[in-house]
């Protein structure tokens, strides 16, 4: 069943709400008392209606409520549905709910039920769903806050919500029976919480603030409102807010250290030896051509540049980032457990998560109406109940399915190296001296694009893909089928976003073989080599153009560019039939407006989004320090693009109650926790950051690095080429080579065993794993240790909780005193007759209630 | 305070308690009538006073009840004392207490507080502290469990509690207005669970029952009856015996694989390669003198018996044996967390959690009386109060006495290494052939006993200065005071246990040097070597003498024969005064014998213990696989012995009520988590597991694993023995030795580079640490699968919750529905007054409850 969205902002900017009399008539029954809570559409079939609504619902019915006579059923299916309808409608009522039709507005084919839920059943509904209820204002004004607030005053939205923030409610479950708790506030609550229990009251007024102080650019540096948001959108769309906004927050120090990390490698370039010792033109080292036939040898000092630029990505500050990557990883994750404030800090977050989760609820219908459809659910589900026989197909299909899907990603990732390899190839080939000159430039930016297409348009498949396999395994529930669908998208989005990156990352350069005996793939192209310096600048590379290009292509373009053109081709339709439409703008009621807005499809596709620029933020963030910056200012813009998409261009969604982000939580975990392997391995086997730390440890004279980069290049025999593999213009340098040097840890022409993997080799080995292992361990035992020194309720909250507890137990316990005492006179007599001899006089029994019968005498037996 | 202990059960054996007249009047006040639910002892100073009592309580006072005049003030102190227990008395009879004073008993010097707490207190407070009430039976008989339950009766205890298992009940938070939901069970839930909710009531029949089917060896092989333990003892102390035993029979799977794993070494030690070749006398290995000087060569066939042991514990199932208890380890943990249910299925965890935090929920006394008290503890607190530079000096004291423990812990270890080498030597020296022939057994054995002796005094000495430093930092709360403790005395403790054990598994046999070349310590004594075929042999006789040790004199010795031997001698002592304390004990009012019980010290020894046996179970299980057989028949007795430490010889502790087993938890949890790094780390480095593997798959010749022992030893010319360090009698043999061999991947003399660290070396250590890295995160993503496999909530319960929240929801419906149509007929006139016009007729409002006044009238301003 679709709802009816927000109000056109627009249309009610000029209007006050109690002006706006029109708008006033949209939201209240016919009596104009009764406020419209829920709207329930459904298809009216008639002969000859001009269009269809969109929606469908398996609500739909074409039965007036005044009787089952007036309206022919068209056909089985029809009258089916009319059943069903009836005996929802019926549900409803049982339930205290008062119902209106309107069948004959302005929309032809589309009959709308108007629900009113009246207080006493939104009383029990309260108390039923157990929802906390401030009961007493309690006063903390301390100053550190007083003064927080201040200093972070002008990054506050407008909104009104914030002013009471140090006024903490002692919260109790609501009951009816104890609403005299609620002394003072009583009428207030009433007022500010159980007005806004109702959907859609105060739509109007809080619409319009979200419109203004959430869903604009011009507000990006302020806190989301999450309060409103929340009592708009109910808690699941306000904790997807929520944990955005704490998640962008977070990036801020990941940033600001990233900015740093990539600073000090400009800083010290300088200084670096390796690229101090290729660039300096007299060490005279030539090295090994970098492809057969067609290239020749090369001198070292020629990847100067390139050396350079891989000491920006490949310092000993990185290492220091890696780690701190991923400790925030962790923080970021396990703060996102509690996510719901947008703080960052946890004293704030967890101060909002209770606030979230018992002030001020929000009600919705679901529960009740999920309980009003049951008996069809049951009905239904028995009819397709399947067995575990029935369900193997579908489990194989979907196993298949999946593992072809990761084939094809890995398919098309070799594709695009093959292209490159043979493109290269063919290139250096070529005659002409400026397409070689460019040759790695060209191969590598196309290479790259076609990566980024490929990705882009395998996500829309995939998406599709993983769709269909979950309604081929037919959940049984509705939580279910969106666990299994996201998990499914999850796979196939992430392998395909990151499949590249870890061929580049951890395979290339590594299967090269070595000069006199290169691989060759299908037996003729070389494998591909890294440039000089390793193979971190690649990635880095890699990795910054397929965020950058999702970032901009898949946010940008289409959640921006899409709608726009979306709208413009309804501007240039509606103005041939300009004055048509805004005759029947003016006079549809509020929900039949809003029933033509696009449908709320689910935050999947938010959260895939963000989770995937995580995995970008944290797996590989060891190669590329400027990547929080990237998702830190794409998330600025993502959070006003979607609130603007869920204020103005989408149907108000149901409210859903939500604890945590769920299944989301679990993904980011396990992104979290690969992120420290993926970041070890990156440190130690892609960058040069280990066999830099043995040379100068073991290897090197004096303990310096002068000497690495000849001591990290083999020898090589010219004369020992493979017939055909060796260059066409050996005396390309102008001086005939007799030995080249190669990168690589293998024995010399002239030793025992010439062109064996060194003893070297094996010890670097030993290193980087003993670092993997190192690094790994200290992470998990620093972020224990982070975990274990924050605690997850902050002193001063459990501090709060400790007070409000005693405050909690104070009023009851004065309540009941007073009650006892008031008893005490008049049923005194009665409690007499119990034997009590020396002690003091007994307590009378509690006799005061009528209804229900109060069961705590004492039992003849005690 | 003190509190009365379990009725001495000896004494009621002939009794039944109504036949128990003397019992029942000790459980009664003076009227008979009302029962004593709690009993405070104090200190009552007069002259000439013949003994004091034991305990002393903040709460003395010798103040009757009946006036303040009548006994003096015998000094400040003594008024202060008089004064404060005063107020709190008064602040017992406000909440509704009844009070009872017994100051004219037989115990000169104690005066005791009878409380008795009336049925309407316990029904205010059951509701304050939300306690859930089972609300209506539903029983839910499965077949597989009647089958199953059939199965296992006889592992039952005879205890009623079982019969009633698989009647499921509705739970509600209790609640004095709501307590007609509780429509037919009113009375039996009246019965069954608030009698229990009265401290002492059914104290003789619980305990006696608890003496006969729990605290007793002869019912070692049956379920322990958790929920009269809870009932009785209240959930801390039920919750450990619940994890005990829970942890118990844990450790039947994994002595079950351990055996398996033991055995199948057994039955294939004669199919090993590596000892076959060792036990071959044809391969005529010379080895080179393991000693200076006194030991002359030797011949590798000699180590046959040692190497064939060694298989035994280092073969490919102890791999598979290590990363099953990895997983073992990580499941029984966070079994533990949801701990309760002695069945080690989740699922009967799950039911029992429910039902232990749910039903039947214990009362006690404890939140009252901490509020009652609070005014002084809020005057202490603030007398008190310490800044942080108040607490510095005590923080450094810990943290260097902390380093200074630890400090000591590593210099008896080194101390007992010392003693090893120099008593090795010395005996070596020694003329007599008896004595030398026996050099390692002798040395092995006083150095194991020497260390065991050491482990547990340092044990004792270590709880000291463990709660002597955390008095010294004064934490606020008891709870704090408590996890600190526990925090420290099992770093101190588990350092103590497992340093020695640390040392053998990763450095001994490490740091020796080679021939010509070895360290030596003090400049005379040469390191250590392990035997011939790794250390895993000597970690594994280690660990064994440890633990069984540990287990066999702390528990034994300590637990049961220091009791022993302390009766006997109260024996001895009571036959001299023999008819004097009979006739003494005849008249004593029960909680004037148990005053004299020993006092129940919390349960953090018990935990200590476990925690300890849980660390040698699994931080080096790969090297011991029986150690699980061992801790297994260990806990079977433990829990018997705990059971009557607690039935008979304690004062019955006040019940305390908790969720989990709180930090022991965590601690749990860091030792199952460094579990699997040592296990990876003893596989790739105490075991020759890797080598062996790399010589099968790299050098051997046939993929087979002979040559495996000549390939791991290296070669040493006898000519490069230092002076006067080659071996005395060098034609020891009958021959004269040129080349020797050692074991070790080193260069051989006639290489370029003697005696230097080989490749084989290097690669050997880079498969080692890939071992560890893959180990390791094998395991870890395979207990994250298996958590993910195993929900948190089975199916079955998962559905059984939502069955019961269904059944909820109708039960609160029906009944608000029937409401609403008794009250409709009346009310009906009233609520006509609201506009409702299409309409259904508006339900009326609830308005049958005259107090509190019903707030649920729908506020004007809707």
């Amino acid at each position: 069943m679709s709802v009816v969205g927000p109000c056109l902002c627009q249309l009610l900017k000029t209007l006050t709400p109690e002006e706006n009399t029109q708008c006033h008539y949209g939201l209240y029954f016919q009596d104009g008392q009764r406020r419209v809570d829920y709207v329930l559409t459904y298809h009216v079939k008639r002969p000859g209606a001009a269009r269809h609504a969109r929606t469908t619902s398996r609500l739909l019915t074409d039965n007036p409520l005044k009787g089952l006579a007036g309206t022919p059923s068209w056909d089985e299916q029809e009258d089916d549905k009319r059943r069903r309808r009836e005996e929802f409608e019926k549900n409803l009522l049982d339930m205290g709910l008062e119902l209106e039709r309107d069948e004959d507005g302005k929309t032809p084919g589309v009959g709308f039920l108007k629900i009113h839920a009246p207080w006493n059943v939104l009383c029990r509904e309260a108390e039923f769903m157990k929802l906390k209820m401030p009961t007493k204002k309690v006063s903390v004004v301390e100053k550190i806050n007083s003064l927080i607030s201040k200093v972070l005053e002008p990054l506050r939205p407008s909104v009104e919500e914030h002013k009471t923030k140090n006024i903490k409610h002692l919260s109790y479950t609501f009951s009816r029976e104890k609403q005299h708790l609620c002394t003072k506030a009583k009428y207030s609550m009433g007022q500010s919480s159980f007005n806004l229990l109702h959907v859609l009251r105060g739509v109007c007024e809080t619409g319009w603030l979200l419109y203004e102080e959430w869903a604009s650019y011009s507000v990006f540096y302020k806190y989301q409102p999450i309060g409103l948001v929340r009592k708009y959108f109910g808690e699941k769309i306000g904790l997807y807010f929520a944990w955005l906004g704490l998640y962008t927050q977070m990036l801020i120090p990941a940033s600001v250290v990233g900015v740093i990390v990539f600073l000090y490698g400009c800083a010290t370039v300088d200084d670096n030896i390796p690229s101090m010792e290729i660039c300096y033109p007299k060490e005279n080292i030539t090295m090994c051509p970098l492809c057969d036939k067609a290239c020749s040898y090369w001198k070292l000092s020629t990847a100067c540049a390139t050396a350079r630029a891989s000491y920006l990505f490949d310092n000993p500050a990185t290492v220091f980032f890696s780690i701190f990557m991923a400790l925030w990883g962790e923080s970021a994750v396990s703060s996102s457990s509690s996510s719901s404030w947008p703080f960052g800090v946890r004293t704030l977050l967890f101060i909002c998560l209770r606030k979230c989760a018992q002030d001020e609820p929000r009600f919705s219908f679901s529960l009740k109406i999920s309980l009003a459809s049951r008996p069809f659910e049951t009905h239904f589900k028995t009819q397709i109940k399947l067995t575990c026989r029935d369900r193997l197909p579908a489990y194989m299909t979907n196993l298949v399915m999946m593992l072809l899907m990761i084939g094809v990603t890995f398919a098309i990732v070799f594709g695009v190296i093959l292209y490159r390899i043979s493109t290269k190839a063919a290139l250096h080939m070529s005659s002409n001296p400026i397409t070689r000159s460019h040759v790695r430039l060209t191969v590598k930016t196309t290479a790259a694009i076609l990566n980024l297409v490929v990705i882009l348009i395998l996500d829309e498949v995939y998406g599709a893909v993983a769709r269909w396999l979950t309604v081929l395994e037919v959940p049984k529930t509705d939580k279910s089928f969106e666990q299994r669908l996201i998990f499914k998208t999850f796979i196939l989005k992430f392998v395909n976003a990151f499949t590249p990156i870890i061929y580049i990352a951890f395979f290339r350069g590594r299967l090269v073989g070595r000069p006199g005996s290169y691989l060759y793939v299908f037996e003729s192209y070389r494998m591909e080599e890294c440039a000089h310096g390793g193979c971190l600048m690649e990635l880095c590379i890699q990795l910054s153009i397929t965020m950058l290009g999702k970032q901009l292509i898949q946010n940008n373009l289409f959640e921006i560019g899409v709608p726009k053109i979306k709208k413009l081709i309804r501007y240039i339709r509606s103005k041939r039939q300009a004055f048509q439409e805004e005759e029947r703008q003016k006079r549809l009621q509020r929900y039949e407006i809003d029933h033509f807005l696009e449908p709320f499809a689910g935050l999947t596709p938010e959260y895939m989004e963000m989770i995937i620029q995580f995995g970008f933020v944290t797996l590989f963030v060891a190669s590329f320090p400027l990547a929080p910056l990237f998702a830190l200012l794409n998330n600025i813009i993502e959070i006003r693009l979607d609130a603007k998409k869920f204020v103005g261009e989408l149907q108000r969604p149901v409210a859903a109650r939500a604890k945590d982000i769920g299944i989301w939580y679990n993904l980011l975990t396990g992104v979290a926790k690969v992120a420290v392997i993926i970041n070890a391995f990156v440190i130690s086997f892609t960058s040069d950051f280990i066999p830099r730390l043995v040379y100068q440890y073991t290897y090197s004279n004096n303990g310096s690095m002068f000497g690495f980069v000849n001591h990290s290049l083999s020898y090589f025999n010219v004369s020992h080429f493979q017939d055909g593999k060796e260059p066409m213009d050996p005396l390309h340098l102008g001086y005939a080579v007799e030995i080249c040097r190669y990168k690589d840890y293998r024995e010399p022409p002239w030793s025992t065993s010439p062109y064996e993997i060194s003893k070297e080799f094996w010890a670097v080995l030993a290193a980087r794993l003993a670092f993997v292992i190192v690094f790994q361990n200290v992470v998990m035992l620093m972020s224990d240790v982070v975990d274990w020194l924050i605690p997850d309720i902050p002193k001063d909250i459990s501090m709060q909780i400790h007070k409000e507890k005693i405050l909690m137990v104070e009023l009851f316990m004065r309540e009941e005193h007073g009650k006892m005492q008031r008893m005490g006179s008049t049923a005194s007599t009665g409690a007499k007759q119990k034997g009590s001899s020396n002690s003091y006089p007994p307590v009378p029994v509690a006799r005061q209630r009528s209804m229900p019968p109060a069961h705590c005498y004492k039992p003849n037996n005690v």
